[in-house]
């Protein structure tokens, strides 16, 4: 609406502090800090293990219900609710992902909250920001070209070539590089087959960055990638090539935390950002740490909804790093609520109770799990300037009547003003909680009875059923010593089933596992429900096509 | 020799100063500079407008023989130049060229000099250094994948999908994909076409960025990228996709000089770095220009020999820039001198007094080059070991002979003590200097004309032989109107003449230029002469095998 202003102009108008000031107010001094320009830093690592002597704070942890074209906003009542602790007085770090240029350039144009509730300098965090994602492609594919010259060069690993399993990558949504022939023009320009890039923050450079806790780790955890099998179908990995040490080289910096702060001056880490569908969708476990290191409060999001992102972070990152979260919010729009009650996105401007109520089954489900880990929570209505009076009051009647501590916020309108009622509420959560905290599997049992648990007691469904190349993995995964790592679901975002169409809460249904993948050094087992796109394609009208840039190197276009 | 350091060692035992301490003796106050952590900064693009009243420095440009497999250290000698002038009181700014990952895993492990004659921090400027190399990466292939899905969403600009000139860009080796068929896997993957991937240094992008004078320049030169041709055989731009704002803006901070500085702290700027051999081989227009407002003498270099890169330093970037080299200064080994005498790598230990007059003729064309430019100069030997009294000794005296302005350096081991001579040498050539400087072509000649013009004046070559596609394009190129563009030259650096064997000065040759490639970005017309590199391989033990970090983030194997 013409009436408001855009995200980058908000973000160009707000007048930011030297990073130095917000380090400052955390106790880090210019020698335990990198600059980046004036208003990024990176923390050393000599400061990071320096603070683990500190007690840790509370993380608070950010989710939803399951996206709709209609948008939740999250990264944005993320960003307002550590403005909104701010405001009352508590110390408060906000730790978020990384954005990927693939869809700034592509649909998004940016990644970094919205309106009063955004994360600056928002150009540079949307663009190239301190670099972790350009050395992350890079190491990546610095691992294809050494894979490929290996083979080229006599093959000594006995590397079958048509089950080499790493993929390159790329920071970009390009549809044409999904399935690519590689090799080609003759034998002195390596062997031909068949190759792909995924966008980078699906490469499991990227999931290994945001798990390993310090260079030592992250080397650990580099060796153990596999990246293909050999003729007699036996793992290799990166060990095996001998290439850890160039590769962990090439993450030397990116491991380090980035601190930068919101409009209201809130320090926020910005660091990692695996896909939450193909891996496990939370920022790093460095961030979060040295977060939890710094302030009383971390205030951090996951990937996607409760069903991927939340589950996710609790059963793999939080179980690796040893930390768990204190409260949870879930964030939900009437909007939102309303597509998920049978409305196309065309229908969400007018009132529409009978749809909301309907809608409502979706929440529930993702509070029924949230409780299940015995954690506290609150639902963040995150309002919307087309949300009625009357669908407002529904909503918190219904949150009412069922005893759901429910907040209404104004984050993109009014930044942490907006969020300290949900704020407040959090902490009041946190105080009162009597819950006990527990996974909902045990990291002992099988591959399959834990993907049955996650369909079950998370998404709500009646079975799994695997293919038989998947059911052929499940044995050959536990016969290689892979069975007592965690699993990542690899599931649609949309939809608590397998199936993107079925809004709402569906019952009764199969969940299809067609495959699995290992991810070794992550530490998880992928299983991938239906086809999972991890390279997207541009739109018609690409959000690149309004970027510019003025002479001063201001940026136009990102929003 | 193990009774030497290795490169590593040498720059991880130097001090460095912050690099505001740097830029002080520049007169950048803190203001005026955006800090990469403590030891790099960018110039903003304010203060290189502000600088622009000052005067302008002396720029010397560092080129050398044909390169051999001996190794010439034009870099070093370079920076080593560079702390010799400031040990005589003199304010000196080196210019160099930006590393690319590609070699550096691949052969190299490093290229920031060598010894004592390093700029630092090598580590960060031989890897990820401030991102200039990924930004241009990612504009490359972004402008890859605005192109492909513009085919792929209706093509409405008719671009011939056989006959996009615009190729994917990667900073590595990797020879997989040198040529690859990508848009494979059916209707909703894109469409398929063979495609490739150049290193990123060889990118158009790279060139422009090198010769661009500020940011609308930047863009404007962006706009005229040839991308790819019609059916109608007609010329694509990027002004014709409408994406030169969103490619300019992915560069808008690569385009900002490096601050760095050498092991004795002489201020260096360390931008840019395109291929000598496919594009012009320099280092960027802003940098040199940047540097010569800030300095009373500019050293910098240009890639392989004065029959490349120091050719297109005048004919190309200072042209387009407006401002000439000074002096030269030619870099040669007596273990080079001896390759083109006739010996091969392995005879190069020994005393060779035939071989070492006979290669001398190499030399002594590249002379005779720069004085056709009317161009002072002096030549530079760059000592090793290996090298015995009785050569250098018949090295001095043929140069004193032919009066020859001489200077034995030991930079590697020295650093600015061992070039203190040299420098004397340089500043007395450019005070008693009566040459005029001219170029050697008018560019309202024909292309054709300046072909044939640089292989008889700069190559010493008889004629020039185009193949039937090449006079095909000369006319088509004079009908696009982009006939008064200068010429850039792709032949191979190892021989004056088109063929890598033939080694010291060979006469009476053809060149074969058997392709055209218009940069109408770049702003000039390249012509390939045989086969040239654009994406290297890796070898069978590359760099990578040796490289490590510390749990610090120290690098191991760099050299």
């Amino acid at each position: 609406m013409s009436e408001y202003k855009s995200d980058i102009e908000i973000a160009q108008e707000s007048e930011l502090l030297p990073i130095q000031s917000i380090a400052d107010s955390l106790g880090l001094s210019s020698e335990t800090i990198e600059y980046f320009g004036k208003y990024k830093a990176k923390i050393s690592y000599e400061k990071i293990r320096d603070l683990q002597k500190n007690e840790d704070g509370k993380i608070i942890l950010v989710t939803s219900i399951n996206p709709t074209a209609a948008g939740e906003g999250k990264s944005t009542v993320t960003v307002g609710l550590g403005d909104g602790l701010k405001r009352l007085g508590k110390k408060t770090i906000i730790a978020l992902r990384e954005p990927s240029l693939g869809p700034t350039m592509g649909i998004k144009g940016g990644a970094t909250g919205g309106g009063y509730a955004q994360v600056l300098p928002m150009e540079d965090i949307n663009l190239h920001f301190t670099g972790d994602l350009h050395a992350i492609t890079t190491a990546n594919n610095a691992l294809s070209a050494l894979i490929d010259n290996h083979i080229h060069q006599g093959n000594q690993l006995n590397i079958d070539q048509r089950r080499i399993v790493w993929k390159r990558a790329i920071d970009l949504n390009d549809r044409s590089l999904r399935e690519i022939v590689v090799g080609l023009g003759g034998p002195v320009q390596g062997i031909p087959r068949q190759d792909g890039f995924d966008i980078t923050v699906a490469s499991e450079i990227m999931a290994v960055l945001c798990l390993a806790t310090d260079l030592s780790d992250l080397k650990h955890r580099i060796s153990r990638i596999v990246i293909a099998y050999t003729y007699d179908k036996q793992p290799v990995t990166v060990r095996d090539l001998g290439v850890e040490g160039a590769i962990t080289l090439l993450l030397k910096d990116a491991l380090k935390p980035n601190l930068v702060q919101t409009i209201e001056h809130t320090p926020a880490i910005v660091h990692g950002g695996p896909f939450a569908n193909i891996a496990h969708g939370c920022n790093s476990v460095i961030a979060t740490r040295t977060a939890s290191k710094l302030a009383d409060y971390v205030v951090t999001e996951a990937g996607f909804g409760a069903d991927l992102g939340a589950e996710k972070f609790i059963h793999i990152k939080s179980r690796s790093a040893g930390f768990q979260p204190e409260a949870v919010v879930i964030v939900a729009t009437i909007r939102a609520l309303k597509m998920h009650g049978g409305l196309s996105k065309y229908e969400l401007t007018h009132e529409n109770i009978f749809a909301l109520e309907k809608g409502l089954e979706n929440l529930k489900k993702h509070i029924e799990t949230v409780t299940q880990f015995g954690l506290p929570y609150v639902v963040a209505i995150n309002r919307f300037t087309t949300d009625t009076k009357a669908e407002i009051s529904v909503l918190e009647k219904w949150c009412m009547n069922n005893n759901i501590p429910v907040s209404l916020t104004e984050v993109w309108e009014k930044g942490g003003a907006g969020a300290v009622d949900l704020a407040e509420k959090v902490l009041h959560e946190i105080e009162k909680s009597q819950y006990t905290f527990s996974y909902l599997y045990d990291l002992h049992t099988s591959i399959e009875e834990k993907i049955r648990t996650i369909v079950q007691k998370v998404y709500g469904g009646r079975d799994v059923e695997f293919s038989v190349k998947a059911l052929k993995q499940l044995q050959e995964f536990e016969d290689f010593g892979w069975g007592t790592l965690p699993v990542c679901m690899a599931k649609t975002q949309y939809s608590l089933s397998d199936d993107p169409q079925k809004l709402g809460r569906p019952k009764d249904f199969t969940i299809h596992v067609r495959e699995l993948k290992p991810k070794l050094g992550a530490g998880f087992i992928v299983a991938l429900t239906g086809e999972m796109m991890t390279m997207p394609g541009l739109p018609k009208q690409p959000a690149a096509y309004r970027m510019d840039v003025d002479e001063n190197g201001m940026a136009i276009g990102l929003f």
